[in-house]
């Protein structure tokens, strides 16, 4: 898309016919875009949001140097910060045991951990490997239009696929990790490429990668290693043309780096690979990525941050950042004998999803396929329970920002959303975890006017509202003829 | 059962501390339980029933004969009535495929259904044989501790294990069934065995056992049948064999037999069976069987009636009945690539439950587990949600009696019971599936008197209700205040 | 057999062209064989012997009783004292493992020998049973006229399968082992069916049945052991119905028996079968066995006899006798480790030949396949070694009668044996083991007279001989000129 | 090589206590070998020679040039011309499906043998790779002492591993085939390490590997082709440094390589890796390696030469060359059916020999180990009778060098070859492959003289002979009298 004179404000026409949304899409000189209008504009049958995300070709001048402050100048693409709502997938070699978690070969052989020592002795032969495993991989239900149904149900608007995990098995045909790849044994298929395809084909979510930086046994890196990496073997040899091949081969939007710290950036050459990837790869316009890049990029360098495992600041960022987390509370791999108190319920998954978006943060959610190809049916249904409340209530997530509170100063268990217009008449959005007892519900945080309105996503009609003092009470309708279950989103106008 | 002589009434003391309820049991003279009357005193902070069952040594100085007029002259056994709910489990070879059904092998080679045919090309070498997924049948996790717990959670009152299906593979170390059990390919282990001993450690349900009388492939049974079912040798060699021996290693308290279509009782016989059952086995006092033991016995002759598969009557029956039903609506025993949609929900489950136990049946719901051993998480929750259910509403369920109108007359989804006790204070209860949108609920059937209160399960106080014309109007309260979700039951007095 | 009135010699017309061999047989008034006149006929490009076995239907009024008196009474069919040569093969579940010997099992879990629990330990999961093993029995290269003709090819007139072993496996489709033969898991194949066509189609040798009476580890078997023998249901549905299937499906000409030891002919109801097998099977005329039907059966009662193990008398018996023995001087089965060192070699297998021959035995000579359904190298090679001695020296060995010295007096391994007719033109063999080092043989047990001559069989033209004192002293030949190799035969007429 | 002093022989004594041999070994003014002067003293048990090869760390200044003119001017190391008789193994991946050929893999998927597919179709689940098979190579039964000892006894005095083969599979566990080498999927164990180990430690044979410079499905190596090989990632991130690591890590002494075919030795860097080998690794004074290092390389540069597959000239090569067959005449990799027709007979392994060793050539025989870690015993008997041969005849092959003539000029079947030393008293050896049927041998090469002699090994006292006009006629002796079988070998004086 060429940038010409002046910014043109012009109308997207929706390219699918079920879209419920319009948008009006402004341009810089350059072609950046500025912001976006969003104007949902739900018709009585619409029960769900359908986002329509748009990508533009820049006409780029500029060009990153392999430094981090002019790869840190980069701004994150838009559609990340509006999409605000991601799928996890990790599946590799692990889903064969499928036992304690995507790390048993480390856990097994490194850690000595006894339960995974148990484990082999009383269900495997003495010599077995974890090689071994990789031919029982067999993916035969693995029907990658399901999971895109699953995802595209769940409301998020990006996935990220492990292509490769710390074990060094690679889910496409790599042409650096020959007979330790997808399609030379276990499932004989590129598992990358036919999910990226089906996403593409069925589904508007963004198609990202997760790649590991390191492998735990990987004789390359063990040299290198061995060498206080001096030697660059395994980046030259199989980590970086893995990573350059991913690039080119799937186009992935978002690169989830890992495994990132034992080496800095240096021995990586993260930042020659980032500078290629924002200036001459096939992605270079939409591609986001995390801050895992060498030892101490988390939260410093690189796109969004995403500090430690399962780590939440629990606070507004100022630096856009991505919570990730996993429905088994106990791994991200697949667990054939997980048990289902190990699972998140929908009250924790909301009250995360309301606290990280409300704190600017992305919510990527993780679950894991088992080794035939399935979503377990448990999390199938955590995935769809999540798109059934942002069908309600997505309105107060994509697109929104950081509202001077986060949450409220008064009630626990209140997070807060603005809409993402800069316009005087942008909303402010409570979730509320929990439906007062009382009916009342008393905000501390939100200010309102005579002009103001209160509403509850799901219910129709203004709800009652009053001011006391420093606070405003709200009075909830009887729930009985509310919409939705497990949180419930309040809607402000003019709110200061 | 008539009472008969003076009854004496005594008092039996709970034999577990946690126990909620008190029981005044009367017995005849012969020692045999008239009645119970059940009295539940709910603590504060009771949420749950803890139904306490008992069983008698009856003195029983009849003999039953080997004839359906003597046999069917055996009452049912009063725990099993009083029970209402059961867990069926469906465990076997089938559950290595883990494709389509538990009918798998019929399918497969009988049938001839594409689909698993295809399944078979697709995955196996052609020389495969049923036989050979027997191997795999690992059970690594099954842990039968685990499954107590989430049966007892269910409020589940019993639990039926198919000892041996169509296949005719043996859970146990049949002696019949030598090479073709778990204790001598897959497992290596007692299935039947270790569950039986964890569910009556653990809990204080009832075990039952499946079996299946005919076996699709058994050479002996495919001899008897070209012969027209003259020879017998399948049943006096390997079926009958192996129920006799079931009964006296495991005890079952209920026997739910199947398989019996294509012969008659004569060549099963099935008389004999049962009438050594009810005289000489070690459980004639408290066994429970169905009405499968012989082409023509279905709802004619036995215990229990079950009429075909997934049959609900939909309507009072005089001889008590059950209602078997599978979790996922497609297949009995675990299916691998089964999706979300494929379950049950709880509302549907409640439903089902609801129209059951009106209608004066038990509901036996069933799981399949996975060939690790393994309850999955999906059948997990049912289950555990049908027990939070069943803790806040069990009185409307546990030891009641269908009441004279199955369902009401003039509000759909709302179907009643009434308590168990013959006294003047027995409450009416509508289970409610669907909460009125109005707030108020009209019912047609029950008649209120002035003395008449409406209580709600779940919510503190009376509620509401008038009077008008041939209806009564319940008003509901705010449903914010009102614990449980799904359906509701309304308490009813001096209901006429 | 007796006979009576005048024997009517008729010449019988070979029926296949490449007959070399005429016979007359003489046959009593009741068309019974009084003996076989064998004339060969060697032409210069004969190097095999085609032996023509006859089978006749006998008008027999005779039936026999189940008592040994009457079973005893019935002569040994004159094809098998005739065919002096045949196969053993013992293939079953074993052959997976393939490690130790066909007693596998029992050494593992009955004898507890280190060996096996150690091969298990190191190779297999804690769980793996023995059934287990039977899946990876594949027998996908099983050619079974692959295997006729190296059966054909070694000289041998009859072959002996292992159609079940102490394991309980059946190679065929057993109707009394449902789930435990080979159609049902392993080969999905009849491999005693497909091997009896072939031998029949392809080769001139009767097809015979080794099948063993008990089952090490069949529950029906350890309870009517555990009764002392006082039950029989093992006998009554599994082992006899199993051994009647045999005898109707395949109609072996030899049932050798075996696993008789821990109970008396009586529990196994022996003597009824043998019986039926002598009056009314489809075999009755032809049909062979040995003496293991019941505890003291071993060279008492039944047909040949066997004594132990590898037993061989090494003296002439007065009753027909069968020394079986493999060539795996360590297992009957087929070991995938054993090394050269433990098979016999040409000169041992030889001289067990001779014994048994000059002492009245037959000669059954063991091999085990692969479980892939391979006869191993070096098991063909033994048996065409055998074959091509046997194409140059059969005249000595089939047909032949023990001569009045089994062996010489003087000179250790020299055998002797007669020819089968009793005609005053009848040959005294002498089977030399040993090439005399000096050139002369000198031999102390036959007396030669003037017109008596020597040959050599391989050699064309009279041995010099002279008699010195009670001694002959022959002279050979320069060897380059002689054919064969191992082992040689004199022929020498006129001998008293 | 420096040279310094007058050549000093001197004895060498021998290291074993069971050595019967005593050697004086000849030095020149460079410390170059001269001769070895072998005197046999074959006491009157000895039935086995017990060769003692010298290995001596030269002085060498020299430095080998990358380029084919310094390469092709390092004389062949001595012991391997002495040699003469060498075993080579293939083993690998290809021993798990053991079907056709090592070549399985090609001829299955890029050549589309119909015989390939349908093995596959019949046996294995379509999605089956040939990676997949990897985990079956299972070497329980890997003895490597008891391999060592077989070679021992076989007479061979090298042994040649596939380090490698085509398949890419290392059998030890490279750094450069992460997950596709015998220490990660499979054996688990470090082959190539374990069997250098048993043959020093139990053998005085030389230990030699084997590796193929191209694999035919590694991704890298396909670019490079694709690339018509100006690229070089496969050699320097894969092949190359396999090479280096095996060289260091089992200081191999002779390199077959292989598969060099595609590229020429630029490509491959062959010349700087064997300027390396012979001036800086470990066994740069004693390494042997062949002909194959880029397209064009056979019979022109490098070691000895190997021509194409199983090819044998057949006459007299003036540079030193081997010529490597295989006792499976259909298959280098075992396999599982094949036939003992499909062996090599004694007399064909034998007239083999005769005709390489008359003719200049090494000897290298090959057997396949199953996937289990055996020697099948077919191959262990032709090894074993090998030596059993080389026992009694070896003096006419190890040290030998050619004669004038390679075989005789009017007898077929007979080959010569004279002793190593270059005195006077040399002897001629007519290695004779079928014993004469006249007892008279008519030789057209050799002139004898008077005082020539004529023996035959195995035989004690000399032959009678005679010169008729241009030829020799030597009288053989009584065949019964003669050690040996198979082929004899004459020993002859004073031949010119």
């Amino acid at each position: 898309m060429e940038a010409s004179g002046s910014p043109r404000p012009k109308k997207v026409r929706p390219t699918q016919s079920a879209v419920k949304v319009m948008f009006i899409v402004a341009y810089d000189n350059d072609g950046v875009i500025l912001h976006h209008v969003v104007s949902p504009r739900q018709t009585e049958n619409a029960d769900y949001w359908n986002i329509h995300l748009i990508t533009l070709d820049k006409a780029v001048a500029q060009k990153y140097e392999p430094t981090w402050d002019s790869i840190d100048a980069r701004p994150i693409p838009q559609w990340y910060d509006d999409a605000k709502f991601g799928i996890f997938i990790h599946w590799g070699v692990f889903a064969v045991p499928s036992f304690g978690s995507e790390w048993f070969w480390d856990f097994w052989k490194d850690q000595h951990k006894q339960e995974y020592i148990d484990f082999m002795k009383e269900n495997y032969p003495p010599d077995f490997t974890y090689q071994d495993f990789a031919r029982d991989f067999s993916a035969e239900f693995f029907n990658p239009e399901d999971w895109a149904d699953i995802f595209q149900s769940s409301g998020a608007k990006y996935v990220i696929l492990t292509s490769k995990h710390h074990e060094g098995y690679t889910l496409w045909p790599s042409k650096a990790s020959f007979s330790w790849n997808a399609m030379d044994v276990g499932p004989n298929r590129d598992l990358v490429g036919e999910l990226a395809a089906a996403i593409r084909q069925n589904t508007n979510l963004k198609f990202g990668l997760y790649h590991s930086l390191f492998e735990w046994y990987n004789p390359l890196y063990k040299q290198d290693e061995a060498a206080n990496f001096t030697t660059q073997n395994f980046v030259h040899q199989k980590t970086m043309p893995e990573l350059y091949e991913l690039v080119e081969n799937y186009k992935p939007e978002v690169i989830w780096s890992d495994g990132e710290q034992p080496a800095d950036a240096d021995y990586w050459t993260s930042k020659e690979f980032i500078a290629w990837l924002y200036n001459d790869s096939p992605v270079k316009d939409t591609v986001v990525i995390n801050d895992r890049w060498g030892k101490g990029t988390v939260g410093v360098h690189g796109g969004y941050y995403t500090y430690a495992d399962r780590y939440n600041p629990g606070m507004l960022l100022a630096h856009k950042w991505e919570n990730c987390m996993t429905i088994d509370k106990r791994s991200w791999g697949y667990r054939r004998n997980a048990k289902l108190s190990e699972f998140l319920t929908m009250d924790e998954l909301l009250q995360t999803l309301a606290e990280t978006i409300s704190c600017g943060g992305n919510l990527l959610m993780n679950v894991g396929p088992t080794k035939d190809g399935m979503i377990a049916p448990i999390f199938e249904e955590r995935l769809r329970d999540m798109g059934s409340w942002l069908d309600l209530n997505g309105e107060a997530i994509y697109y929104s920002k950081p509202w001077t509170s986060q949450n409220d100063t008064l009630t626990p268990g209140v997070w807060y959303t603005k809409s993402g217009d800069n316009t005087v008449d942008s909303y402010v959005y409570a979730i509320v975890l929990d439906w007062p007892q009382s009916g009342n519900l008393t905000l501390g945080a939100p200010h309102l006017v005579q002009e103001s309105t209160v509403t509850l996503l799901g219910y129709t009609g203004d709800l009652v509202w009053e001011t006391r003092g420093n606070t405003t009470v709200v009075t909830f309708p009887d729930k009985a003829r509310v919409s939705g279950e497990w949180a419930w989103v309040l809607k402000m106008t003019n709110v200061s």
